[in-house]
């Protein structure tokens, strides 16, 4: 095959064809790790047709949108995709989600979906439950998450909106004192929704009693207009979302019944007694629950870019060895392995973090309905803590990944024929919301001095132990005295824990240097990742997938060693020539693992319409799409623009 | 000053006199290294003033266009700059450029700028120049810079559009002759130009004589309709430069007079003789003359992105050291610093880097019009190759930085109020155009290896002495015996040019790794960076000013240190400890900084009309700035959007 004997764009395909030739595993053993038994699968390819033969659903048309065109039609989709679960009866929540995130475009309707009813379901309590759940499910109620405000994002300590409770009337009143304490923010706030979940400060006859929860009503449930002292609006246009109308809301004086308080943890009672929650996190217990799904978030997300960015790497040539010869794979470029194959490793290194997080995360909301003692406290601020770091880390490393890789499809990953770009602005809403980095590497690094300086009040950990570091032994060097040895999991766990622990006792040295404690945080993380990674590796049944994965891991590993390479060699752990041998061996593996490339995105099992990418097909036919892509631009509707008529003829005739 | 005592909105704008009351320095006098004579100033001010009043020029509502309404305003911009200059006798090119720039969004004419002109400039013979330069000055000729396909970009080798010459017809035919070899990515080629520079590969008697250029014309001068054999179009939306028509075109044997083959140094005479160019590298001269602009464009993108970081993070509060005190200015906190500083050094870098390199990009230029000798060769060669590894660096820095800002500077960060996504969009496209990084660092890194390899024929370099690097002592340690010594000048210095020497004979020694080869490019190219940066510092006058940018110098090393800590403690060059001082260093530096911070990037004399940000406004009058946007978002025209009526009433009535 060379490039003169063939069309490049003919080639193209056949170069994937070859690709899938080389894998050593049976891709849909690893779909099956992914995706799970054959009949959800089926089932899941059942509902993405639904999305797919939709009229409304299936379009695609965003790029070529401003916001407000983008709202609009995503409010029909908003409908359509009410209407096609109700036309196929789809009730199950796992289902509708699978059918939402098909869609592709965050709708309005996304927080009432994600956090609104979530909040309802975990914060109100039982008649609470009875009375608002069926509205909020059959959209009567559709709401935001109102928390964020102008002057304060993920600092809830410093919430200014302030609830008053008012024991003659048995009213709460609600209000915005200041220009900074308007609500900002909040998804589908501005147009969309007719309540929201509002956090604001609660005074008991003057009393400050802390950050609260309130269901208020923003909108004429009949006429759509906003209430009497409510004024809302949206903010303007963002990076991504621009489908969403994130919107401000200013409340002045605003009375709602003391039972529109969330109750389940806090009480007022009608003489305005209060009973405050067991701990102040389980008002919260939303954001944790959000933090534990961004890491679902961060998979999906750097899956997408990896397996539009490898298989176009694939069916990519450019440049040859030698003159006269034919062009290289892009892929057979080390860089492009470089930016290409750890992504893939972090891909999976997301999924199975996932899992064992939502294990916890379940263990932790199943004690929810007992006692809450010492431990189970501690359990959640454990989860709470590791997912916040979790975030911290994963988010970042995640939309770096996927610039990374952007940068390296050319000038087809600027284009948004790729979806590269969409992926990204939509993406990198993460690493902001639900707290960024800085905050919440604070309250991750924060929680672990406390178990440094403390004994831990738990025995066991559950899925897994998340504090497992703090017995590692700090004194200890690598053991590695060849190269390969480097790539041992007990070597390469074991570096992680020291590193995580050296860390952390620097922080605990530095007192109050954040960037310690930022350090240690983002190390802690970063080992329970690789911990995550390889318990999900070490559970895989198919020997010969096992054995790719554990590949992986180890590349992901030796990555991050590189990566962060000074901190690996503090007080010379690793050796100069020990740190040499890591850059070696992640070398190595590169061309180890470049035969399973193609394949290894294949089996996260994404099809087609949800990359949504020119040159991410899975049948590399990358040049025909992107040329048919261009098609849809509507400045070629004609040959000569409306605009050359009024201000380019003037120019080029010299007519100024 | 405390938040319950003040209005946070009406504390921000104290907060940021605060600040300027701490600068030990002169802002003035750092825009007057920055910017020059004051009566550059002072006629740049009146320059900007221009477009400030200018009812079509001053527009800044790109942010809720799509990419076809962006495109028709940018025409009628494109005409409004043509008449403004026309208006107000603006001939010089300097200032139309600074004209240009104030704008503050690229315009379909912008390539016919940046590079259609200077191609012709510089590479058509005298008669040539006679013929076309007027028309193309008074835009009666339009052009784009068609060297991209869609199957090749970086890689000029392999250009697929074929140029047969006809000595019969003494014509040149044009020719796509494949799917991949259309012209995909130029911009302005897609509805704006009527003639376009066309890189093609010139067959004589079928003998391939490499890649040259050619005038084409496109499109009718009279009708804009494109001319027989030619199909253009745009090729749709992209990240950013959507207000450009990046175009593809398909050309089925168009033929074109053998004059408007580009002939200054590649020639073919009217029987088919050829008589080569002195050096390939003369036909891209152009593309060498963008990646030094490069630098300044990193300048000009890190400081505004740093300037709006900086200030919103001395205006914003967010969470304080313990309850009941006061909240802490978001510039108070390290990792906020760490995050900032080293950018607004970054900016001082590019800078005086894009000097330097100006001038020996001068010196090269001028040397053009004598005999090109291998001295000459070799400096072209020298200037090329660094170009191109300052060019992979600095867009990738400057690229990750302002994201890096942007998602410090939390939601606000990611509202296109702010403008940081906006600056971030176009920017990015810098890290593709005119060379990816992979590409660039093996240009570069090939060069650095071939002067290891044979000795350079040249005694002086001029502006810098480019290659200092291989001089250095390979067997050095770091001399600092204490963590202060690792400021110093020449301790910094070194410790740069003996990790470059290093990683550039580890990838003579590891022959085809492509990343040890990139990691000698990016050594190397900080290495210059750092020279460059000292050099600038040396040559201010103000002691004040001087001192300080010292200090912004010494972070700026210590930060890149700690970066890439793993290359500077290869063979313990630093031993851990100094790597512990290394950081604790950059740690302190922070501290010392802080009060010159906002004066710093104040320094950068950046307008609030050219910033265009509601937070990074130079009174620091944020809040209200944001609120006040929001009012021109389209959606807010009325309280109940259209959308509603058709799509979400249904939906909240559970009319499915």
């Amino acid at each position: 095959m060379t490039s003169s004997s063939l069309d490049l764009a003919d080639l193209a395909p056949l170069l994937l064809k070859k690709e899938r030739a080389t894998a050593t595993f049976d891709v849909q053993a690893c779909i099956d790790v992914v995706h799970g038994p054959r009949d959800v699968q089926a089932r899941n390819q059942q509902l993405l047709d639904l999305v797919i033969q939709d009229p409304v659903l299936s379009d695609r048309g965003m790029i070529y949108r401003n916001h407000k065109e983008r709202y609009e039609k995503a409010l029909e989709k908003s409908f359509a995709y009410a209407k096609l679960l109700e036309k196929h009866g789809i009730t199950d929540p796992a289902e509708a989600s699978f059918v939402y995130y098909s869609i592709g475009e965050p709708l309005p309707i996304d927080v009432h979906r994600s956090m609104f009813i979530p909040t309802l379901e975990t914060q109100m309590d039982d008649e609470q439950k009875a009375q608002w759940l069926p509205l909020a499910y059959s959209y009567q109620i559709t709401g935001a998450y109102a928390q964020t405000e102008l002057g304060h994002g993920s600092n809830v300590q410093g919430i200014e909106t302030t609830a008053h409770y008012d024991p003659k009337t048995q009213e709460f009143i609600l209000h915005s004192p200041t220009i900074t304490s308007r609500k900002w923010w909040p998804g589908g706030l501005g147009k969309t929704a007719n309540h929201c979940v509002l956090h604001a400060r609660l005074f008991l006859d003057g009393q400050d009693r802390g950050v609260q929860a309130f269901l208020v009503p923003l909108r004429d449930r009949t006429t759509h207009e906003p209430l009497p002292g409510v004024t809302v609006g949206d903010i303007g246009p963002k990076i991504g979302f621009q489908s969403v109308d994130n919107g401000f809301c200013v409340l002045d004086h605003v009375r709602i019944p003391r039972r529109n308080m969330l109750m389940r943890f806090a009480k007022v009672e009608a003489d305005g007694t209060f009973f405050k929650p067991p701990s102040d996190k389980l008002v919260y217990f939303t954001m944790v629950k959000i933090r534990v799904f961004v890491v679902f978030v961060c998979y999906r997300a750097i899956a997408f870019a990896a397996t539009i960015g490898t298989r176009f790497s694939a069916a990519r040539l450019q440049g040859a060895r030698a003159k006269g010869k034919p062009e290289n794979q892009v892929l057979d470029y080390e860089n492009q392995q470089l930016t290409l194959f750890p992504r893939i490793a972090l891909g999976y290194a997301c999924m199975f973090t996932f899992r064992v997080m939502e294990q916890v995360y379940n263990q932790v909301l199943s004690q929810f309905d007992g006692e809450l003692g010492i431990e189970q406290l501690f359990l959640l601020g454990q989860l709470h803590a590791t997912a916040s770091g979790l975030k911290a880390l994963l988010t970042e490393e995640v939309a770096n990944g996927m610039e990374a890789i952007r940068r390296a499809c050319g000038g087809h990953g600027y284009s948004a024929s790729s979806n590269l770009p969409y992926l990204f602005q939509v993406f990198i809403g993460a690493c902001t919301y639900e707290g960024t980095k800085d905050v919440l590497v604070q309250q991750h690094g924060n929680f672990l001095l406390k178990c440094l300086r403390n004994p831990v009040p738990v025995s066991s950990n559950g899925a897994l132990d998340l504090l497992a570091f703090l017995q590692a032994d700090v004194h200890a060097k690598c053991t590695a005295t060849t190269p390969q040895q480097l790539r041992e999991p007990q070597v390469l766990l074991q570096a992680f824990q020291v590193r995580a622990l050296k860390l952390l006792l620097r922080a605990d040295a530095a007192k109050t240097s954040l960037h310690h404690l930022t350090q240690a945080s983002l190390a802690h993380a970063e080992s329970i990742v690789l911990s995550c990674f390889y318990q999900g590796v070490m559970a895989v049944s198919d020997p010969k997938l096992q054995a790719v994965l554990l590949q992986m891991w180890q590349l992901y590993g030796l990555w991050r060693i590189q990566a962060n390479l000074g901190e690996f060699r503090l007080d010379d752990y690793l050796s100069s020539s020990q740190g040499a041998w890591a850059q070696d061996q992640l070398l190595e593996l590169l061309q180890i693992v470049r035969p399973n490339a193609v394949a290894l995105v294949d089996g996260f099992g994404i099809s087609d319409f949800e990359l949504n990418s020119a040159i991410g097909r899975y049948d590399g036919d990358i040049y025909r799409a992107l040329i048919e892509r261009a098609t849809h631009e509507p400045l070629n509707a004609t040959d000569v623009t409306p605009g050359y008529h009024k201000w380019l003829k003037p120019l080029l005739t010299a007519k100024l």
